[in-house]
């Protein structure tokens, strides 16, 4: 039997998820549409009312003078290093060893930018102010991420982060915000997203992780930089007649669920303490910080996907949509809570774990 | 009076609109939608169905093994002209003066992928074999755009593109098809698309051009070129977690009009004998070779506006949205045929040439 096929099945046909904002599928684009007059203009290569008024809004909320709505985060961040460097006359930029543009974008930054990064911190643990003071100078721009979404979406304590802020500011090194799950932190900071933006000199945010969106990414920075980015996305052949369809779902998911983060985050702490009672499993952070943490088990992927299969046939309720090894004799699975989990019975939560915790205690 | 604006009001505010698919509005995705299962799932990061099918339909259809949705050409062909230097070993291409990657993508394949072009023919008129010939022998690969849009959507003959393509096979130079109008010529070559895209190595076509969709264009060639192009994608941040909504339209109205393009072709030569017939006006090619054509005026854009203007107000019929100047004295604009000439009464269109010509003779 393939057990990761039966596992993945196993998951879908569950009637209760407690992670995730639902299915992607098209329905998530018709109802972002339901509300929108068929006659609105489409933008046109970065122009138009469409999408100058919801970059406007971004700048606005994100406290910066200017935005550009991109197609990709991707395009957006290697974007937003390259102009810094550019203006340095430096080809060096500073980052987390798990960040994306060193593991997800095969490389793009150095391929088509030729920028060289220095990687900070150890691979499991946050950047510290140590580690940016010790950092080389010739940088010119160092790049952190709120929260740390490969361990698991750790954060630093905001005085460490207004630290790092200051420092960056004294040593001329800009400072740029990997912002993907930046709405999912505001909770846990106590802080406007203005706030923690005026702390770093460009921001990325992204519409299709808390927020729920089909794609699409906002980069906010001063008018100088953005009116340069646009150029670059125009050269990386992000500068599309239409994103509208982008444009759109993004405007009206951010606006559905931007002030649902509080209870998201909530929610994720609950479930992580369910995972913590079970035997032989941890999540990182232990309380987390955000609405996303890690499930690290003490088993290997194939020993817990039939124990996982058993508990969402007889249960109804889907944990995990699938589980990584992390080495020979564990695994683990990253959760991000969302609108499903709100839905989801507390009693067919409970009788879920319980079942989970009563097979992992027969290990 | 600010004419240049009424005088783009008063196109817009006309009944008949003599080029083009229609309004660029959120209706055409919609439209697009309205026949699809709410339930399928998105593309996910280039994968899945919905992605697959359309990129297996359009490769069989162009008669290559393999193709890659991209979501711009821009980002389609700096990829295709970057793997066939990286193949070759030399940092070299040509194209014609007017090439789009050369005037409209802020020199993205020299800024990004350090390629030089060495620039064929005059700009104002097509490569021809000669010009192939006489390159230098250290190009990479050969890009041809058909029809060679900057120039009014002029094409050489088939027998001359046979030689050009035999020709740098035997050199071992790679030959690029800038398809963004292919379906729009295969009229006039009498030929099928597969056939064309035989004499070329690579291939982008474009979807929202005759087509009409909202953005989007396949690259097609070889599964090793093909493959390639998909790390490029990412790298570039075009691999997005969901193209559907550029995916749905592009399939939707290429099913919808890839069959009219031999009408679209037979109105653009209708059209253009009109603007023929009147008093200093000539069309680029003298007989269109597909759906589009450049219309010359011998008098300048500031001239001209009021006389068209009042022709729209008068008549209800728009025939041009707007002009660019070419010299001190003269002006012109572009026809793309569309949907939408077939549903203005020949009556009208013929009493608004009657007045343009009656204007123009008071010149």
């Amino acid at each position: 039997m393939n057990t990761t096929k039966s596992f993945s099945q196993a998951f879908n046909d569950t009637t209760y998820k407690l992670g995730g904002n639902g299915k992607r599928n098209i329905q998530v684009l018709i109802d972002a549409l339901a509300n929108i007059d068929e006659n609105l203009a489409s933008d046109m290569y970065g122009k138009g009312k469409l999408i100058e008024d919801f970059q406007d809004q971004m700048a606005d909320y994100l406290g910066k003078d200017t935005a550009v709505f991109f197609p990709s985060g991707t395009m957006a961040q290697q974007i937003a290093l390259r102009i810094w460097c550019d203006r340095k006359g430096v080809k060096r930029v500073a980052y987390h060893p798990l960040c994306h543009l060193e593991i997800h974008e095969q490389d793009g930054l150095k391929e088509l930018h030729h920028i060289e990064p220095t990687l900070l911190a150890d691979k499991n643990r946050l950047i510290n102010l140590e580690d940016v003071q010790n950092m080389p100078k010739d940088i010119a721009c160092l790049l952190l991420e709120l929260p740390q979404r490969e361990i698991g979406g750790q954060l630093p304590d905001y005085a460490e982060l207004e630290a790092i802020s200051a420092y960056c500011r004294e040593q001329e090194i800009k400072l740029h915000l990997d912002g993907a799950r930046l709405f999912e932190i505001l909770p846990y900071y106590q802080k406007s997203a203005a706030e923690i933006c005026a702390l770093f000199d460009s921001i990325y945010v992204s519409f299709y992780k808390g927020i729920g969106g089909i794609a699409g990414a906002i980069l906010v920075g001063d008018k100088d930089f953005t009116e340069e980015s646009k150029v670059w996305k125009r050269r990386h052949g992000g500068d599309l007649i239409s994103l509208y369809p982008y444009i759109i779902s993004s405007e009206y998911y951010f606006k559905q669920r931007v002030n649902k983060m509080e209870q998201y985050y909530e929610e994720s702490k609950e479930l992580a303490a369910l995972y913590n009672q079970c035997h032989g499993v941890t999540t990182m952070p232990t309380e987390p910080v955000s609405n996303m943490f890690h499930v690290h088990f003490e088993i290997p992927k194939d020993q817990l996907e039939p124990i996982l299969t058993q508990v969402y046939e007889t249960t109804g309720v889907g944990l995990l949509p699938y589980l990584s090894n992390s080495s020979e004799s564990t695994c683990y699975s990253e959760v991000s809570i969302g609108d499903l989990y709100a839905e989801v019975p507390k009693d067919k939560v409970k009788i879920a774990f319980g079942r989970l915790d009563a097979e992992l205690n027969k290990m």
